[in-house]
């Protein structure tokens, strides 16, 4: 009848930093990584924003954004050309854009002189998508697939590593290792949300998880940012959850921005238009500052 | 086979803005609820700090912290006299001072000059508090003891409700409409975590929720509180979580503060000292400009 | 830097048996409690079922709906007198009967030889629901309400305590062992549905937790049982819950039935008319005998 | 200020059932797909047992353990060759045995006469799992890797799709509508657990979702089963959770069986031996008998 405490699915362990994450595990309280991505530094005072559409609609529609997003102080375009969608059904709007949008995005970031984010969902388009993106998304829902993990770690590109929406820390930081041992030290940790009892909104499925920004870089070195427009799935909830995130130490955001958010071709709820974007950017880099920090170079 | 989406328990309809909860319910999107108590005011500019022991384990510890709390700046002091065990028994170190602590409470109010806060348990003990507390708190684990929020709302003092660390934010906003009924209309919400499947430490037993901060303040009026200590029962998390609350648009916090922490009766793990609270303080501050309100007066 | 795994408020630890529920633990691995409620025993091969309507609505149908369980072979009439309404309005439709509800308990139990089990959710009430009720029960929501635990211990009247609906096991075992503290050893404990992520109807807020089942019996010797139609909030899933809960190991069964169930006063998606709870006692008694046990005598 | 109601994330709704999952959808009440492994049933009276252990250690273990099954009743020996473990490292014991375990699963079906069902992991791996292999198992951690999902269908063997850890009923029939629109109609759903606030056990991460088994058959033609080996992740709550299963309307048994479970090379707390695993078999039998149904032949 002895009933063991021990969590060894649940929680990180000090074993754990040594036998299961040598490589994800902070070595001293001041260990941090720090690497830029065409000369956007993260994990240093900088805090990073990328920002952009959910899906590449169209060639001008990711031009004018890029534009947009940088001329707001953005760092980092992100775009969707290759879409992991829950059902296989497309309609003709909500449409995957796939080595089209790459190329769109490749003339966004020619246009704006923005690096450019992007996912990779299958070992088979790495190449393609490793041939233009600045830094390779891997999408929450494939955050333990490992054979993907170790594939576009090869490519030596930065990678920004989404946590499963159903993941402990403890998992996250496995599928790291898993980028890690390759020997690819550019790994981006990003909180999107995640599943909870109340998300507050039926129409909004995940609960942005802050508590994981301080319990992570505990015990990681690796940079950690959040995705409030994905976790909210509410444009009214984004810029609070950025500037929530901010103050909980996170090394990143990244927001969703759209030229007409109402016509979105894809989750029309979420993103925020140009000017919105502009007054979110001097929002968090005023409370970025006041953790000394900054948004706005 | 017809499959219904309403979700009547989940989320917070606008009908029920209407129907169950007209009093909590915002009227306009500038519906703010303003009061003072014993001239610090809710629901304003300031972002009012409430701290001190989980317990208060006697007269000259609890003297001297509040004289701590009010010198860093803190606006209100909280401190446990009456206290709901999960457990019937009690060791000697983790007891419950009930009468007695309500005494020491007003001798550190009248040492310190700063209003106080602590918990009400029952409706027979409600005169004993009332008496000396300037605000009633309602614990997590009573947000739904209908007939003690009916009670606790006729004595006209303010009143601090916590979540239920289970509950939806439309149970919640229920619970606020039985105190609003009576006539008290100085009611606060306090968010201090909730269940979640990952919490990031096995010793932490819940998630502070700062989505439901956005989407409180998105439809009832009154002001909105965090307590990032008893969410995140680790001290290092406390200061990030409580900036992040402030980002997500705080009206207060609630801070644990302690002489001594490992040696506290209750919870060691969770209590900031003395220095740490007016660090924390200036942190907080600077957060709270940074969004145009403020902590330090 | 170092995490600890220890998880004083998630699980329940061999320590927790010894100094934290010494009376509700139990002592060898066949340690059952039997007691007998008006001839109807707990803890025994008998699995009792407990049926009738969420709200007592009126006389006659109290006294109806008893004799139609009597004569599917149930054993004790459920209804509601005081009712915990999550929201402070009533409709006319959805009203509390109160004391007068209790008299039509009692009518009902004299026309049917059933016992009854009942809510009680204020100490200023115990008396006039003690003098009908057979059964006390605790809902959900005071849980942790420890001195209506405490008062409604002192009855002397067997007690049935759910689950709070975010509690975990070790939460739930502290409050049975406040009432058991009292020298009250007659504890039911029932598990009705917890908050989760997904329980695959917004009308359904909760989920049943049968892991629990299993969980509790290998830790106490108080008989558990599980309340699927509050649980489920959904009529087709309450049979096949309701025969999951027996296959793990349930000690007894709540059904919400009523005459009348699209008419209902209070969520009329749950009860099951009288032809369906006859049909589900000859279902479930048949899943209990396969398991050694039985619902019909 | 209007807040919708609309859960398109969550619920599967009766526009979901035609626009999103047209081929998933149950279409009349009693619409069941059933088809037929090497003469093993799914969907029908049968309840079909799939057994064996987590990882494929070497042939002996293997062979011995078909045998074993299948003198248990056993329908279906299930083994893992390729495996998706939570951190990169491996010791000596818990290695992966990939191909080889695929020669050993071979031997032991030739020895005892079962089909077996193993895991893929990646699409490289396909041609040589479904070489061997009769049904192919998508893991919790790749139900949403769509182009995996894809890849498996075309193969035209028998999927068996477990649900992600983290994913809701839609996202989960949502992707069996990937595997179907490649025209491969033998797709089983499979329950494995899912992370909820409480598990009842620091060691066991996951919560067998029982409610989900009439939730899916009210919507999905497909048949249903559970792993309650891999949800307890404790071998005293197997049997229990498989009984209760069946109550619930499963299709079909996951049992994790291993000749001597202490010495596991993986996840020692979960497995039954062989003597467990035949008087379950026959506990199993019964509860299936009860509700209309048989395990034993």
């Amino acid at each position: 009848m002895t009933i063991s405490n021990a969590a060894p699915g649940k929680d990180v362990s000090a074993e754990d930093l040594v036998s299961k994450f040598p490589l994800a595990a902070k070595k001293s309280p001041d260990h941090v990584t720090r690497f830029s991505v065409r000369g956007v530094e993260f994990g240093g005072p900088l805090i990073p924003v990328m920002a952009g559409p959910n899906t590449v609609e169209n060639e001008p529609m990711i031009v004018e954004t890029a534009k947009a997003v940088r001329d707001a102080g953005g760092h980092i375009l992100r775009g969707g050309a290759f879409k992991p969608l829950t059902f296989p059904y497309r309609s003709e709007k909500y449409f995957e854009p796939r080595e089209q949008g790459l190329e769109w995005m490749a003339k966004a970031r020619d246009a704006s002189g923005l690096p450019i984010i992007t996912e990779v969902m299958s070992t088979e388009t790495i190449p393609a998508v490793a041939a233009v993106a600045d830094i390779l998304q891997i999408g929450t829902r494939n955050m333990q697939n490992y054979p993907l993990l170790t594939a576009v770690a090869k490519t030596g590109k930065p990678i920004m590593l989404k946590r499963g929406f159903g993941a402990s820390l403890r998992d996250w930081l496995g599928a790291a290792e898993y980028i890690l041992l390759e020997g690819n030290t550019q790994v981006i940790l990003c909180e999107r949300g995640v599943v909870a009892p109340h998300t507050h909104r039926g129409s909004s499925r995940f609960l942005l998880d802050l508590q994981v920004v301080p319990a992570a870089k505990e015990v990681t070195h690796l940079p950690v940012v959040t995705d409030p427009s994905h976790a909210t799935f509410w444009r009214p909830w984004v810029q609070p959850m950025a500037l929530a995130s901010i103050g909980a130490g996170a090394d990143g955001i990244m927001i969703e921005v759209h030229p007409d958010p109402s016509n979105a071709a894809v989750d029309p709820l979420q993103p925020v238009d140009y000017a919105e974007f502009a007054s979110m950017m001097k929002a968090m880099d005023a409370v970025a500052r006041a953790v000394g920090r900054k948004v706005l170079v």
